[in-house]
């Protein structure tokens, strides 16, 4: 059975909590407590060197690392992961567009703003940039949602889970979701999908 | 005819110029000057709605955007994407490493030093915070290449295109890649590879 490394609040490790259940595999969950610097134990680096969340172990000692990557792997052969090459390629720009563009200007003021007892003195510089970059992102989906359901392919894709995982929880990190109309849709019609799970949820 | 949008220091860009020339893949290349803010014009963003640079026009008015999933694309059917899907996701795996832990800890401090005439005070403090995060990213890559020749499934594919466009041009950001002999010994046999071509190369 697979294990999932997580840190609980993580949006990273929703995403593959999320596929799981939508894909009706089960399996073992292990919480990790990133704050109290769980992930850089020798014993955790030994699992992975980059000492990060989420992390699959999907056989005892083979580990798989990266969130997006992950859900690459469990979506093999299924739908949410299209067959045509092209459409393929539309998922995973998406999908890097999240982890580049998207993630660390939202994610990250989440994390500051919400976990973090008190920001030091980069942080405080860093917030109204990155609130201003993640900003921008929001726009740029906004814009593509005007004209398209989902991200991928016409269908519900791992792009979909990969970008709703923070998007839907980017007002902890100080934005305000309601400039964005088609966003507000898409979120609705993620939550409406089969076997949906909330971020809270880590174990089913 | 393909047709690449970039702006020539970019290594994000020059993953694609190394693809295309190991595929022996002609195309035309259109220089966009980020500096000047040809990347947010509004005829560029009817390309990209992101703003950013490299874009492929596979067909006319066909666009794919984020250099990782144009290697993706351009890599299917060729021995730089491997059959399996398990190395498929290692390589994946490298690939959302390098654009979340590698490229704005690395690629970024070289822009501000090498591109940026002078810095503002968020970028001021921001640097070192950068390079910090850059060394680590640089010791998780020794750590692999101390066991491994290459970053996926045992042979050259676009993971390690992908990590050499920053790595190889690292000390541009003030890094000091002697410390990272394994790196060293993997930056020549990405090197040595057939077709190499430099960053400096935007056309052959």
């Amino acid at each position: 059975m697979y294990r999932l490394y997580d840190y609980p609040p993580s949006g990273n490790g929703y995403k593959v909590r999320l596929l799981l259940s939508q894909l009706a595999i089960p399996f073992d969950y292990v919480a990790i407590d990133i704050l109290k610097g769980e992930t850089r134990t020798p014993e955790f680096l030994a699992k992975n060197p980059n000492g990060r969340i989420p992390l699959l172990e999907r056989e005892p000692g083979h580990y798989l690392a990266e969130s997006n990557a992950i859900l690459f792997y469990l979506a093999q052969g299924t739908p949410f992961w299209p067959a045509d090459p092209l459409a393929q390629t539309q998922v995973l720009s998406w999908m890097f567009f999240e982890q580049y563009s998207h993630e660390p200007n939202i994610a990250t003021p989440r994390f500051w703003l919400c976990h973090v007892p008190k920001l030091n003195a980069y942080q405080d510089m860093a917030l109204p940039y990155k609130q201003e970059q993640g900003y921008q992102a929001l726009a740029v989906m906004d814009q593509h949602l005007a004209h398209h359901q989902y991200f991928g392919a016409g269908q519900y894709t791992i792009a979909d889970i990969a970008l709703y995982a923070y998007t839907h929880v980017a007002p902890e990190g100080g934005f305000d979701l309601s400039r964005f109309p088609h966003v507000g849709r898409w979120l609705q019609d993620v939550t409406a999908q089969p076997n949906h799970v909330p971020i809270t949820q880590t174990r089913f």
